[in-house]
């Protein structure tokens, strides 16, 4: 896995060292801590620069800063968010998204009852006027809080409204349709059916793959 | 990575081309679908009896079941979800859980409104309740749509009433306080700043770590 797939989990472990009131710590707790090895941190931390002192550790606070640049969480990318139903709604709500490097400008809903309803301090507007709206702003994120289906059918009025970057809950495949679009996608089912996995392997471990305990 | 971690997006694709009505598919068609190679995939396969036949491909049906069976999505773990937010709704009405392994038995809130409520056909508990519940039941599988201080607050009650497995959007780290208890982690967090890091990259990409493109 690239170091860039790590960066965040650094950045999250060094933000509660930092809550904690620990400023300083070495390649060997931090491993620990993470369950990494101090090595791997020593090279990944080398990649950027090296901010380590032999024998002294690191400044988790000029850590914890640095890997926020390299990430540009101090960057705010104007969002918008489709689908206003629960899973929308606790990314709206619960969600420190400027601390992640982006803003909500702009809330989308089909369902009549909730278009036109206030929202995180936004008022949510029609779907049907979304192809206006991806031509008139310069939005170019989205947050896809939809089934497949639904993301399906308006993938082409995103793509040509100007829309490059998605935050994907939908499991609709945009990256295979656009090779050019920027795609994290969100799979909660995959996470389940690991969880499914590993519990049947505690339960009852299979010997055909348990030669597969590699990572 | 571990097979084990790839067969869920490996029945995720099954299931699509079963919807679309492919009974066949060659490793070389599946890999371009998913964006993997035909190597790794006939590896993989191979890692649980391998099923396919050169020049004919795999049979779709035979190979979804076949996953299904390898991740144990026959089972029915029950579970509880404590958490009744928009997160846990989400949970609750949206996700298939008996197809992905899991059934519902319980759902905890602190919330007095919320706590006697019906979600999802079960009636809310108060959470002042749980340790009574994990004591008279069996079960040992939680759901955890918590923020990070509350699920650190009844993290020994959990672990004493006998959970071991934890599907948890809290960020609290359950594997390092309890090193027996299996946890699959959702950062949604993680997967948000590295979208904000990737879009960066494209806009502005970066010398210094445009090396870093492997994985």
């Amino acid at each position: 896995m690239s170091v860039i797939r790590r960066l965040p989990r650094y950045y999250r472990f060094l933000q509660e060292l930092k809550n904690s009131g620990v400023t300083r710590i070495s390649s060997r707790d931090l491993a620990e801590r993470m369950g990494s090895s101090a090595s791997q941190i020593r090279q990944d931390f080398n990649c950027f620069g090296g901010f380590g002192q032999q024998g002294y550790g690191y400044d988790v606070d000029f850590l914890y800063d640095v890997i926020g640049k390299i990430l540009g969480l101090q960057e705010c990318h104007p969002a918008m968010l489709i689908g206003i139903g629960n899973l929308g709604r606790a990314v709206i709500n619960h969600m420190s998204l400027p601390s992640l490097g982006f803003s909500l400008v702009a809330l989308f809903d089909i369902d009549p009852d909730v278009v036109g309803t206030e929202v995180g301090g936004l008022v949510v507007r029609d779907v049907a006027t979304l192809e206006d709206f991806c031509r008139d702003s310069d939005v170019e994120t989205v947050f896809l809080c939809l089934p497949r289906e639904s993301a399906a059918q308006m993938a082409d009025v995103l793509y040509k409204g100007g829309i490059r970057y998605f935050w994907n809950f939908s499991h609709y495949d945009f990256a295979t349709r656009y090779p050019d679009v920027i795609v994290e996608n969100v799979h909660l089912n995959d996470s389940l059916m690991t969880l499914c996995y590993r519990i049947n392997e505690d339960k009852h471990p299979s010997p055909s793959l348990s030669a597969d305990k590699g990572e």
